[in-house]
């Protein structure tokens, strides 16, 4: 495949995959038409591709560039017009936007996480109109959109949870790259990375969102676990069960092992009550799981 | 001053200061002492200082030294025998340990942040031994021990805020390099920092950070700010009037700006709804607040 | 597409894709065979998959599980044995060391980022074995590796550069939207990440990653650039034009604007001297770059 | 001590300390005055303090207020007019700047880190108008200023160096807290930070940099080393021996171990080849060391 033609004929090369936008466009937006204003932080990313770009990659022809700049604005133009009820309804309005409006784009993608912030709680409830960011898991999103096809996926980073019992690792291989030993009782930490595929556009995005992460956490802290390959799986497949508009799910979860701190040789017994937290290196699981057909 | 002397004369100077000690040693404790298992996680440095070092400095003689790897046993050594009820209270003991086994050492600093871990939520309740880390700010204590003298001095830090009322800045000084104008309704945002030092060391390390934390929360939301320096002393003179065992609060409040986004040139309004996030500069107010003598 | 079957049947789900591994194993090599010794840091990745691992999934079954420890244990008996002297060769020995002795491991991804170090320069030369990782800039391979096919793909990060000539851009589409105007004379500063991929496994990657690297470096300073995509394709044709070994080449350009600071309210003038440095929002321009057919 | 005293009887309270001002200002800045262009990137901070500042702590009285948008502002006024040959100039004259135009400013800190760019290398030299940051260490200077001294320090940052001869550590202190063995052939890591206080302000500060710079490079790379505290003092003493304009130096070095992986159980043996590089837990070796009396 090929994007456009060079005119220089001198290149040995040819185009074969173009795209260009803006990132880190941070938008806060306040909305004042409930009863009590709300409160949104977004980081968007825009990033558009099309075969006429191909005139700028090779003659730095601009006549049909969207200027980064330009997309910059746009995402504050549209968070001004857009309720941003969730990063889903606006991040479709965005992409919509792009085909809309240039119809030489041929594919937009959008990218936008949230930071969730929550009412400061007061004597007797909460303040109105102070907010603290207290959770440390980010919501985020992605529209894939093409005038054929839109594909929205969404999910959770850095949810950040661990089990002190009913986790298991053992039997697994043992050969001569081995020297983990099996163990029935172990810590098992993870950092969650969700990523869902929604099943179409017209889903209660918040709901749903709120439920997945509450089922993830709760099959996490319930599951019995023999190998994080199988909470993993439980988490995914328990998402599906509850929360039917989503399609398939992708979960990522690095095993962030705690390590029993040897006190023998400091002739102290260590009672599976110290463990040496440790960030490198770590195990990494995934999968993706989908609706039996 | 100087400590120790070379036996080398031809070094053109002389050690003034020495210090060493581990960094990031991390620890991850359950205590299964009560009904339910609690499950803490900290990161400890311990330095250490006294003159008879200075013979390593010069000649690179060990003799005095404890390595900085024991020092990392004595975190874990400490950590068993430790109840960890507080990282005070951990934090003090490990000091006074250095003081009690090394006569040569002079000085310890032990300096221990914690990541705030909590049940996770299930139905009817929270789960016994499953846990997630969703709070965004960290606790943390600064123990400086000398044979004289304790002094614990303890905070938080990360914690991310925000208010959209009650918030102006106006009537600066206007001159030459001024382009600010007054404005009478801005976001207030910021990422509070504090720092204080406990009268004494027989004090409930926890409940006073609880205490503390949310007197700073609710004052942040309740007073109505003229300048960020106000609402920083606000804070800290609510926190001495609270908690009788700190003795002086520091406060750095970074000035987190939300800049207005305008839409003018692009034949909008913006009614004070959109505006963009920045990381960069940002202002920092600082204060330190005694208790009237 | 599914991996395996699940034996519980009140799972409503499948599992569609599979992998697992260790992440941030850091080696350091001294390799010793030489006049002098090499010094060497690198951090790997290894990945597995394959379908028998569905019952670790589904019944957490872990006898088909190579531990990520034992992952970790490999990437240092390997290094030990290998003589590290390219991240490419090492890590397609690394790969073909798991589908050599796991047959129901189906495909192997490696992935390697090697800082650069180099000898301390001393009067009259260089030290023999002192070093400083004195370059920001960081080389990486990825090798993915089938029973069927191995592909290998080599690059670059974090490879900043700025030019103050030569740069323009101008003639973008103006519409409602728009607010940036024609420049002939901006400063274009970027930070190269670049992927190549290789013809064959039978390459000197050392000598052409030098060569790949010195001619990005070079087009970037000499090319007349009326857009950051023109500068990108120059940047690629070049590499393709020079290092027959390289099959195709994808470039991601960050724009990493630097706005000229408005003196004009401060009563000055900005003669194109003083510029605010930007981290966010930036522009991203992505191009794949292959041989013509 | 207090600052100020408040109108409002109500506080408990009293300020004890102030001080504001602006971080993160990141200045570009192009001189064409030579024959060739040069080109700075640098990051400045400027905080304030003043008795005066009280009534805005207390009242929030703006008054006495420079805004922190003034001192942004400010930073790119003075990066108009100053020529920028070194931070150390440039920073002295916006500290001094504030002390000159306001008289209620007792004290003014300037911090200024900067990037190093040079030239990209082109066949034959150097491009004029092109440049790369390759370097991964960092130059900074500290002004305190006051209208009675200006104490002017400055340093580099992240300056990482690995030496694997003459470096050993042995004859510790070995008790109930120690695993650690003497070892006569270790690999010393570290990054260094370095401070030097400046004997006075006429002093040509960009020399001065380079040759700290190069002799602690080159003393790192020859000391044999019996403890990191010993390379320490020998780097610093090093300095003051070349750099009269130097009054002291201060220096922290991380020590970032490299374990010897131990290949044993895994029937090989490691010849001192093959390490663990860590990043936590460190040790911190820390020495300030002035010129003899």
């Amino acid at each position: 495949m090929s994007v456009g033609t060079a005119k220089d004929n001198t290149f040995v090369s040819t185009l074969v995959k173009d795209s260009y936008g803006k990132s880190l466009v941070r938008l806060t937006k306040i909305n004042r038409n409930g009863k009590v204003p709300t409160w949104k932080e977004i980081t968007v990313e825009s990033e558009l591709s099309g075969p006429e770009f191909g005139s700028c990659y090779y003659e730095g022809d601009n006549s049909k560039i969207v200027a980064t700049d330009s997309q910059k604005n746009t995402v504050y133009v549209l968070g001004a017009r857009n309720d941003l009820n969730s990063i889903e309804e606006y991040g479709l309005a965005l992409a919509k936007h792009y085909l809309d409006d240039y119809k030489h784009i041929d594919e937009v993608n959008i990218r936008i996480s949230e930071d969730i912030w929550t009412p400061i709680p007061i004597e007797g409830g909460v303040h109105p109109t102070s907010f603290v960011k207290a959770q440390s898991d980010i919501r985020c999103t992605h529209i894939q959109m093409t005038r054929k096809e839109t594909k929205v996926t969404s999910g959770i980073d850095n949810l950040i949870v661990a089990k002190i019992t009913n986790s298991e690792f053992a039997g697994h291989i043992k050969d001569a790259y081995t020297t983990l030993k099996d163990t029935h009782d172990r810590i098992l930490g993870t950092k969650i990375e969700a990523r869902w595929i929604w099943k179409n556009t017209a889903v209660d995005f918040n709901a749903c969102y709120e439920t997945a992460r509450k089922i993830m956490l709760e099959t996490f802290a319930h599951h019995h676990s023999l190998a994080a390959q199988q909470t993993l799986f439980a988490m995914g497949d328990a998402v599906l069960a509850k929360v039917n508009d989503i399609e398939e799910i992708s979960l990522t979860l690095p095993n962030l092992h705690r390590v029993p701190f040897n006190l023998e040789p400091l002739g102290m017994e260590n009672k599976n009550e110290v463990f040496v937290t440790t960030s490198e290196p770590f195990g990494v699981i995934k999968g993706t799981i989908g609706r039996k057909k």
